[in-house]
């Protein structure tokens, strides 16, 4: 395999989660960077039903963070990115949330990219009315989909935590014919 | 941004659907290669609720080709993968659904990673049921997700057919708070 293809494999394998931040400046143009691999996701008929609700205010991810059990997390993160499906833009209920995970994904990688780290905090679900109340947000319109925690990596304490990534083997979900 | 990093966005923006093969073999081992991709998607509870139908056989192929209208496509990939959702693994639908759409996602980049072309299919959940039928797999225990057709991109056909790709812009969908 080649050098350049092989880095690539690489880095879509070893991207994680993150879930300890040091609290750092990150410039909108990086957050910006990491967006636009969002942005590029697939979606059935391209129809992108996808909105992001940045938050970068500390009273407001506090507001978040009372939502969720997680609040800790989302708290430590520099941003909240809150991920929503726009449901005027949707037209089949799997495909519309499998572009959403693509999406989501997307944006995991992008800040894998550039050395940053994320976490899919999905358990916030559990509270979706009120996510929508902070942003006043109809839930007619829009209906959570799940919330990326985003920050520079405390690589102390994430050593310190860190945990056996584990996956089922290929062996144990895929067949071939 | 260092040139690592950037090479890495580009990477995952870049990504484009191909829909025009030169039908030439894949080894199996580019395609586990390509499937460890998918293997380190993420998933709520880290449930990895996927199964994967490697289909090879131009028989196989047909068979799948005749269930969809882009059943050209299908045949002329060297590969399709015919993904389920294992319903025994599941527990809770919008979460599964989008940790489907984050593993399909990866193994289109896995594709691109390696200089192959790929396209989802999301069409033939139309006739989710003759595809079952076909890998003789229970309705009751694997939901039909979608089809990733994978092969050599013939390059000629897909400078000639070339549409511009669109997306909404950033600032259609963010918001900063």
């Amino acid at each position: 395999m080649e050098k350049k293809s092989l880095d690539f494999i690489e880095f879509i394998t070893s991207r994680k989660s993150t879930r300890n931040f040091i609290f750092e400046e990150i410039k909108k143009e990086t957050l910006e960077n990491i967006l636009e691999c969002g942005r590029w996701a697939p979606s059935g008929l391209n129809n992108q039903p996808w909105r992001v609700c940045v938050a970068e205010h500390p009273l407001l991810k506090k507001m978040l963070a009372d939502t969720t059990e997680y609040g800790g997390i989302l708290e430590s993160a520099y941003y909240n990115l809150v991920i929503f499906l726009e449901l005027d833009k949707t037209y089949n209920r799997v495909k519309d949330l499998q572009a959403i995970g693509a999406f989501m994904e997307n944006i995991l990688l992008g800040a894998h990219a550039l050395g940053l780290g994320a976490v899919w905090i999905g358990e916030i679900l559990n509270n979706k009315e009120k996510v929508n109340e902070i942003f006043k947000l109809s839930a007619d319109k829009y209906e959570l989909m799940g919330v990326i925690a985003l920050g520079k990596i405390d690589k102390q304490m994430e050593a310190k935590k860190e945990k056996e990534r584990t996956r089922r083997f290929l062996d144990d979900f895929v067949e071939w014919y």
